[in-house]
């Protein structure tokens, strides 16, 4: 059984990040902001969370079967879970969340710097 | 700030095996199966392992945004779950597959026994 | 070539009708709904709008794959479908959400009594 | 009630093609390819048409979802459907898949170089 690479262990580590994120941001989205209201269920505040909740598990999926698309997907995962990350911190109450995807947008950045090898 | 209850705990821990059940067929069928060819990516075998990772998507989902229908999803999924455990037996050298599956099966069919609270 | 059989043609309008319905309830979720606010985004139907959404896609994605447990899937959608015409019916305004998931509801009824040959 | 302006009316047929070239890829890597072997099941071929179906139905998504990230999101999916019908044309007998992925690319590229308006 051969040890896995480096690159191995960070492609790990982006995929548990962008399912952890998946998992947040939708939970919050669907308990939390949907129980609170007022601008928790704002238009652009809601779509950013569900677009996030929706681009992590699309980033995490790509990874998962190796695709040579992923470092792309993970760029583009990255900028939506800062844009979503600042709109939480804005509105207040979702800490976890942010953190989720500030977590999840450092580790993407990485992913989609790294050359992808097939 | 409250303690999650029983059923709280009983929920997560079945969505993280929903997660992580999603994550293992993916990744098996996608590389593995792909890479190993002959009965892996016969079409039987290779749709059960597609269709458990997104049931098991679904599932975890429907958990996540409180639905009404998670214990339903959950009884499904459970029985996708079993089906694909015994195709990867069955075919062998899939042992992270079988245990991942028989543990979301499991956790699957004690959250559809539970009744619904909203 | 040979011609798509009675049961091959039911399923290609049972995947336009759950791709059609996904299609609607989630572009009535986030648009409509969002910006009408009020009893639009209460808990209660607003997951239901979009466990509708996402079974239908799920539902859809088995029957594309030529999954065995396509008829399952169905028989779940059409329950959530049915659910959730209903309250679009009882909130108002949502007509074409309303239809979608009647209409959905009809064709996963059909084709989760059929059944199964691979 | 409103006439769909210009830009509603380009988006409602980005989605179309974006979710028909879904249907397409995944119902042709799930029976087709499947079915055919050989060089329709080796893995860079394979992972393609399933990355392609997958973000398709994301790019939808992030589209009926009025997502601020819906002109990226297709740009990304214009470079996948790219790829995959040049995989699938140089496999052969996949001309249905080629032509939804073109056309699909096509509509995301205009999608793309549209300035997003909330």
């Amino acid at each position: 059984m051969k040890q896995p690479t480096h690159t191995e262990h960070a492609m790990q580590a982006c995929i548990e990040a962008c399912s952890h994120c998946h998992q947040v941001c939708l939970q919050t989205a669907m308990n939390h902001c949907l129980k609170t209201g007022g601008k928790h269920v704002e238009a652009e505040h809601f779509r950013l969370i569900i677009s996030c909740a929706e681009i992590c598990q699309t980033s995490a999926n790509f990874q998962l079967s190796s695709s040579q698309f992923s470092h792309q997907l993970c760029a583009n995962c990255a900028e939506v879970c800062e844009a979503c990350a600042l709109s939480c911190k804005k509105i207040g109450g979702m800490d976890d969340c942010v953190e989720a995807c500030e977590k999840c947008a450092k580790s993407c950045r990485e992913m989609a710097s790294t050359q992808h090898k097939a």
